[in-house]
């Protein structure tokens, strides 16, 4: 056994691989490969690493048993971490300099940050914790990074629905629906290889307000043979009265904007733990 | 001085954070109070952890000093690590399944992979690792996981260029260019506070033929008074004679499809190390 590499590096380095690689499996042998120790040894620094990220509610590291077997990790936010995050949304989304005439919201410089991102990622990953999925599905565009780092997270591919079919991307499955709030037919396009038959999604957005389009995601995917296993967005309306979904996370719910008085008015969503659709 | 928070904790949690977070400034403050130790020990616990990154060439931790000082981890590729990166991305996309009728090649389960995303981007931004920017940009659609995955490494905001206005962006400015290899007129269009004047961007792509997207978005960025700093494309063709932007950074260099006799013809691209524009 190599003596150069200390315990200090050991934990330095297993942390860094497994924080680096969310949701991704690692063996024994593959740490035991690369610091060259004992998988005994390995496997007591992995418990050290693991009671630490415990102790601080900062994520889980969880062990497979058997020939495919090894260890992951998987960030998960504390109950505290959500409410802030929420908290901390709804008073950025409330600056008035965000009102666009026709009562819309500017939301790009949030949906375009990698540190917002991840925090709402975070909240999403943690809610469908128990829920096993293989793709998180978007549709163009500004629901693309969201999904990415929700995506990124779970170690799963996105799957991004166009608005029309594209020459580089080969044969496509097309399907019109009818959005919820204006009642407009819109078209779904995506490519026929672009998902196993058989496969459970998340389907993830920044807004949602009737849910005409999750609900045209959820018949559009059975076109798959898939099953949409959650919904997710950053932020609802609660103007409309009945969603087309039955269940879904949100973690703002929007009120709507008074244009005249230049208030926006919004508050932390209040998701029930139950996720079923 | 709380003994109960041993090394291997201190050192498991400091590695943690660092690694969630690149490029994100961290002050021996911040661990101070995370971790309830004296400043000068987590000062020697960081300088073991950067010791064994820099020991396995897995990235750096940089040290800022002054009163907004702090350290922070920027994951870096070593020469090695890029090389594979294209071999298996030559490999990958030599997949003659990927043809599809008009020479095109299917590669959305590459640009939609996170952990195909995350070695693409880490190759970028270690070539563009001496240049500054505070922004990466990208046109709609293909190209927003790559970009989003290479803004998360820098800690930057993501910009997406967008083919035609949108009601919920606010006010936008628009610009039409000619793309390089049909010469096609198209639009490029932005909010205008998507991004400050004075800026330095990034602009990242999945694909580049002539070039006259890249052209364009250089041209776009300087109605914004921002300045193109570096281009960076997954795969670039060779058969167009003259690329309309000067330097860029691609991993894939693509020759064309042999359809008849169903070959793919590319191999990894041989980047300069001057990136000046």
């Amino acid at each position: 056994m190599n003596k150069k590499i200390s315990k200090t590096e050991r934990i330095a380095l297993i942390t860094k691989t497994l924080i680096e690689n969310p949701s991704q499996i690692f063996t024994l042998n593959y740490f035991s490969d690369m610091l060259d120790h004992a998988k005994s040894t390995l496997s007591e620094d992995i418990k050290s690493i693991e009671a630490s990220f415990e102790k601080y509610h900062l994520g889980k590291i969880y062990s497979i048993s058997g020939a495919a077997g090894g260890v992951y990790y998987l960030p998960l936010a504390h109950k505290t971490f959500v409410e802030k995050v929420q908290t901390d949304l709804c008073n950025k989304l409330s600056e008035t300099s965000r009102i666009i005439p026709g009562g819309y919201l500017y939301m790009n410089d949030i949906l375009y940050d990698p540190s917002w991102l991840e925090k709402i990622a975070l909240c999403i990953v943690s809610y469908y914790e128990s829920a096993s999925m293989d793709y998180v599905v978007t549709i163009e565009t500004k629901g693309i990074p969201l999904a990415l780092a929700v995506a990124r997270i779970l170690n799963k591919p996105i799957v991004v629905i166009r608005k029309s079919a594209r020459l580089t991307e080969g044969t496509t499955l097309q399907m019109n629906y009818v959005t919820g709030s204006k009642q407009n037919i819109k078209t779904m396009s995506m490519p026929i290889k672009s998902i196993k038959r058989g496969s459970k999604v998340l389907f993830v957005d920044d807004f949602m307000k009737a849910g005409g389009t999750a609900k045209g995601v959820v018949d559009f995917m059975k076109e798959f043979e898939a099953q949409v296993v959650g919904v997710a967005v950053m932020m609802s309306t609660i103007t409309t009265e009945e969603k087309l979904v039955q269940s879904y996370y949100s973690l703002i719910d929007f009120k709507g904007i008074d244009e005249k008085n230049k208030i926006i008015h919004m508050i932390p969503s209040n998701n029930k733990s139950d996720f079923t659709l």
